[in-house]
């Protein structure tokens, strides 16, 4: 089976704007075994469209249109499709009816512009899409299933697994034949994973397709197998890269480390609190994203001053002139500040120089210190991360989320992260 | 001149590589004026380069052809274009000097594989890369200068301003200037900002050139026109869409919502404290996103339970029954509290039902309190934003810090955020 793609959007062709959507829909049509077979991308040029719409269409058994359904002029997908394959617009009663209702419940009046949005080839089916206003359309022409789609990522990604699959699944008579294990990891790089499956695994077999995928800031691994008799090689091998790996997975599917943390948690029955300097909040704001948090986290303190760290959480004045904000004697009295005024049963504190200024020869940009755990059992590690501001946030704020994970767990701590490959060989 | 991109690469296809190099030549050829054309991504198939590089010549002026030079089986450019053009692979000397100095000064032998790369259709000319093993190549058919280049992003990159640029030039004759304004917009969908336009500038101008582009949470608005003789006119109808849009405007070229926050209080010389329940510690990471922002922000309160709303910050037990947590008087408790406990001239309190559980028939999912301003002088606003989880928090967050940026620029905080055109009408 031949699948296509077509892609429209002049930030696609300006290089504004990377296109990850097809990245993303090849990454999951490998579900079903199929490979995109073209790609093409155009601007909003009407004449483009609809010829790539007419080519596509007589090579190819299923051809995705990716972009062009918002509401302004340059959104060209729908009056390209109805000449592509000469069937007039029409309101389309199933996309007014969605669109009525989106409008309804955030209490938007619906414009002129929304209203371009549900007048569709008529032609076509409507493709659901529950994240935005625009829903998706399909057809058949030229027995080519054509698919069009929202260019927005958000709303696109969710239609490729709840919709687009089992449409071309079902255009296709394909019954999806592979099986997929999918387990989440974190602490290791690719190259690191890759080298010691290489290594520890001489003889991983063939037939279990091994797959990494980066989901900052977890990696995603896949082990794919095709056909019903492979189930059990790919579980046993699946449990062989999970025994190996151990601490670092975090758990299956698409859990997150933000998840795996609140999960830990409700699963030891203990409430956490934070005490934040470099990481601004973003540590606290990471554990509420998920639903649920309030069983595990009821206070947060972002300590971004010297002052604020001596009158929110008692850090003495002269703890902070002898040894600096960022050392381990601070982050510890941060600790025990926020567990004790907050009466959590575990605390996180982290202070470092996120940069792009405030480094010394000492204690360049990069450093920082975390401290973890219960009142009389507090730990603390100095990390080095010479990254972007951003970056540092983000990477720092990961591992002391995974610090409390494995504290939590009764896991190592003394985990050497992204390089304990390096280590490893450094020693042989 | 039309100019049009073929990559090839089994690797793109499967989502495994996500494209960078499109982007970066699309960047590059902006300043030559020029946009792609037709952009075609193929696997790495023979029959279908052929083709590819057929029908792309036809239409197009000049042909970039990336990636696919290297020296395994599956690099076929050299011998598609060979096919596509009717031209027989022979040794092309001077790419076989090439090879033979880049292999001499790493101590290499040649190999096989390597001498494969320099098999080159008779009729090309060969593009330097000191980069790599793998010279670029070129020729004309069709009257389409076809452009053959390595698919390695750091081969590619500086080929393009050392040889493809100049090449693309002097095919073309061209020189030609665009000129480009850049404006970032908050608080009106893309749909409304496009309405507005038509409805408020009915003859805008076809030569200034009028594009919009999301940017989580902010709206790019792109001001493009050709040529030295537009700049003014550029310039005019920028200035009018920015006086007629004005406090929407938060400022030129990349700047970040969080940016244009720090900014004004730093120009006002204000200091910020936040309190927040519902956003869990967003708010407070985004302001601390930035580089610069201890001067403007020293402590941020988290305060998720009703318990720690009362003895972080003061809230009385009674308001809390009284009114719930997601109240005005809670709000207003909480700005205040934090304001005195920090010492900040400033604050913002937020306090929300974000879902997926907590609603009720009165205060339903999406419903948030949000309070702000200088002690004695504090506002409060509720909002509803029916939205899962992750989009009410980013979006609670946003407008909480637009407020406060119109608060500090002595701007209207009256504003009627994503919906000013519905009141318009249903008011008209």
């Amino acid at each position: 089976m031949k699948i296509s793609l077509l892609l429209t959007g002049s930030e696609l062709m300006s290089g504004d704007t990377v296109d990850s959507n097809s990245a993303y829909i090849a990454q999951s049509l490998k579900d079903i075994n199929l490979v995109p077979y073209v790609k093409k991308v155009v601007g909003d040029d009407l004449t483009l469209l609809v010829d790539s719409i007419q080519e596509l269409s007589k090579v190819s058994d299923v051809l995705v249109v990716n972009g062009g359904l918002g509401p302004t002029v340059d959104d060209l997908t729908s009056l390209a499709l109805s000449k592509a394959v000469e069937s007039p617009l029409v309101r389309n009663a199933d996309a007014y009816a969605k669109l009525a209702e989106w409008a309804d419940r955030r209490g938007f009046v619906i414009t002129e512009s929304n209203l371009k949005q549900v007048n569709l080839p008529k032609v076509c089916e409507i493709i659901d899409n529950p994240r935005g206003s625009a829903v998706g359309f399909r057809c058949i022409f030229n027995e080519c299933l054509i698919l069009c789609t929202p260019g927005v990522p958000s709303e696109f990604k969710p239609m490729v697994e709840n919709h687009l699959l089992p449409l071309i699944c079902e255009h296709g008579a394909i019954e999806a034949k592979s099986h997929i294990t999918r387990l989440r990891v974190f602490g290791i790089t690719e190259s690191g994973l890759q080298d010691t499956v290489n290594e520890v695994f001489p003889n991983w077999p063939a037939n279990v397709e091994l797959g990494f995928r980066v989901q900052m800031p977890v990696i995603e691994v896949k082990f794919t197998t095709i056909g019903d008799e492979l189930v059990e090689l790919n579980q046993l091998w699946a449990n062989k890269f999970r025994t190996h790996f151990s601490d670092y997975v975090i758990g299956v599917d698409g859990i997150r480390l933000t998840q795996a943390l609140n999960q830990a948690l409700h699963e030891k029955g203990l409430v956490i609190t934070t005490a934040e300097s470099c990481t601004g909040g973003l540590i606290a704001s990471g554990i509420t994203s998920e639903a649920g948090s309030s069983k595990v986290f009821e206070a947060g303190y972002v300590v971004y001053s010297n002052k604020i760290k001596e009158s929110m959480l008692g850090v003495s004045k002269q703890t902070l002139i002898d040894h600096g904000a960022v050392s381990e004697e601070v982050v510890r009295e941060l600790v025990i500040g926020a567990i004790e005024k907050s009466g959590a049963d575990i605390g996180l504190a982290i202070s470092g120089i996120a940069g792009p200024d405030g480094g010394t020869a000492e204690k360049p940009v990069g450093t920082v210190w975390m401290a973890w755990g219960r009142a009389g059992a507090i730990k603390a590690r100095r990390f080095f991360f010479p990254v972007a501001r951003l970056a540092f946030q983000k990477t720092a704020s990961a591992i002391a989320m995974d610090l409390v994970r494995r504290e939590v767990l009764g896991l190592s701590t003394e985990v050497d992260y992204f390089s304990e490959l390096k280590k490893k060989r450094s020693r042989a």
